[in-house]
């Protein structure tokens, strides 16, 4: 505690992101990053924008890239907010849409970012308990709250709503803005977009770090009624002119724009994620369904923090939770077959021991 | 206004930014940016970081960076916070440090963002005029208030107080934070950094932005006390764990690593600014001191918003704030020598009219 800090400081209690350890050679499936490189394309984007003209403050609304963003997904330019990584995104809404005089309400197992923010801007909330299959149980989200912030699939068990489930919450929740997270959402999970011109409170979040393999170059988006995009927009403007540098811009303009490779290493991981989902179910894990890019599993006998530590030791980063319900949990990112299959020979080495 | 925003967002007057037009050929003075390119170290590093990489996060605490900025300070990396540019910087320190019971202090006449955050914040503040010949006036800063926020230079004035003054601020204002807003600080004023090891409440902002060409990668930077990084950081591990993606932590550090190219740059738009202020001063304009790459500069005789108005139909444009006090004032950037020349062809076309 130091004596200049405002209030505000001393009572929060910040977020701490997965480890980004500055050794080579591991095999690196903590943090759920992509595989595979971003798309030849995008490469070639921020090098051809890499030049005199860096002097130059970048567009401050970033037009170009929101009309990318709003071609994607047949919507208008609007309807898109653009920030830097969708943790960015998510503070502003959480400022700018979820600061109610009523609690908002989020599943108690996820996204560890979220009471992180409401202690930031001194929002009230409500944990909502997953049901004892780990799955979002929608009966919790009735009732009078200040919003809703759920991530579909959710993090860190992977477990996905049907787009019916997200419309049944959205129709329980017209007073307020219901905020669906789809960081992971490429990985096979239905994405809520097709409702926003529905639901004038629904508000998608989605980010180019994972299915677009762009963790390194921090843009997020929001998409949702021209109405909540012009409140992110003003909380933006009152915050960072220019959250999104040029070289940020031009690299994720280019990954919206090869749609083919987007398909095909989307469609690889999620057939990775099948095989490696069912080869730990061989070594003895069970293995929550999964929509995402990491599956969440659980040996039948052996301690989770034991294991990870086994694995460490073999230069493999997986991530643990030592929080209640899931401290017998690892999350595994989806990493190659190679990847997995080097996860898996450990895995195998160290049960058997 | 939208019924689903928070009260926070309805009541916010967000930032207006310097206009960037998508128009090519125009002498773009208004923004302050620099006429040279970023050092050419600066764009090999980004090159050089541009490949697979992209797909993994950046390092969350930016070490090297902070690192290089701390080395070029003779400071110690926790003495250094690093943002999304100076305003994200300033925004963080607003709310984790001068957000405080009494109402803080700033110029009248300044930087208009900061009244911007302090609403985004609930932030009670004092707005001190200057005086008659805009500089800052030491005695509107004694006696109790929550903390001060002083640019040094000002903007848009680009009046600079000397570093014993600064230190007379300090000395007033024991019990609360004081920032230095040093964004324009190379361009010929001397920095408060050397104070920072005598002063636990000195927080010292810069950017990469101006003097070191590079206003499109989005890097700022405060100096301090280990005890006020430290809030900062909590603010920001609070809000986006990643504000700096690769590509500009990478040219970032570059940017320091050339001294030269920084020293001749800077020598040259002062060397400019010299110049440029006497030939204004031969066409009827008053002049203000300069410490920054801009002047300021009223005309004897004519209208700013006209001259400014008529510089626009020249394809020359520049800054011009209609609000009291300064509104027979043009903001002019610093350009290369040619495009101040420009500048004065176009001018003396008007006047001569």
């Amino acid at each position: 505690m130091n004596r200049y800090w405002s209030d505000t400081v001393r009572q929060l209690s910040p977020y701490v992101p997965g480890e980004q350890p500055k050794i080579d050679n591991l095999v690196k499936l903590n943090t759920n990053e992509n595989p595979y490189p971003p798309a030849p394309g995008v490469l070639e984007a921020i090098r051809r924008e890499t030049g005199d003209g860096l002097r130059r403050y970048p567009d401050p609304n970033a037009d170009a890239l929101r009309a990318a963003i709003a071609r994607n997904f047949g919507l208008s330019s609007n309807q898109v907010f653009v920030g830097n990584g969708s943790d960015e995104v998510l503070a502003h809404a959480f400022f700018g849409l979820l600061k109610q005089q009523a609690p908002i309400r989020f599943p108690d197992i996820t996204y560890s970012f979220y009471p992180v923010y409401c202690r930031l801007y001194g929002i009230d909330y409500e944990a909502v308990p997953l049901d004892e299959d780990y799955a979002i149980e929608l009966a919790g989200y009735n009732g009078r709250c200040g919003g809703v912030i759920v991530p579909n699939p959710n993090a860190p068990t992977g477990r996905a709503l049907p787009l019916a489930a997200i419309e049944t919450l959205l129709r329980a929740q017209p007073d307020v803005v219901v905020i669906i997270d789809e960081a992971y959402v490429d990985f096979g999970t239905e994405s809520a977009v097709s409702l926003i011109g529905r639901y004038p409170n629904l508000l998608v979040s989605q980010t180019l770090s994972k299915s677009r393999s762009l963790a390194g170059l921090r843009v997020g988006y929001a998409l949702g009624d021209a109405g909540l995009i012009e409140g992110l927009e003003r909380v933006k403007n009152s915050f960072n002119s220019y959250p999104l540098d040029r070289l940020a811009i031009a690299g994720a303009i280019a990954a919206f724009e090869d749609r083919d490779y987007f398909e095909r290493t989307r469609l690889k991981i999620i057939a990775s994620r099948d095989r490696l989902t069912a080869a730990l179910g061989r070594l003895g894990f069970t293995v929550l369904p999964s929509g995402a890019n990491f599956v969440f599993a659980r040996h039948a006998s052996r301690d989770a923090a034991t294991l990870q530590q086994g694995l460490r030791e073999r230069r493999i980063i997986v991530r643990h939770f030592a929080q209640p319900r899931i401290d017998q949990f690892l999350r595994i990112t989806i990493g190659t077959d190679a990847e997995c299959d080097i996860l898996l020979g450990a895995l195998e080495e160290i049960l058997g021991a």
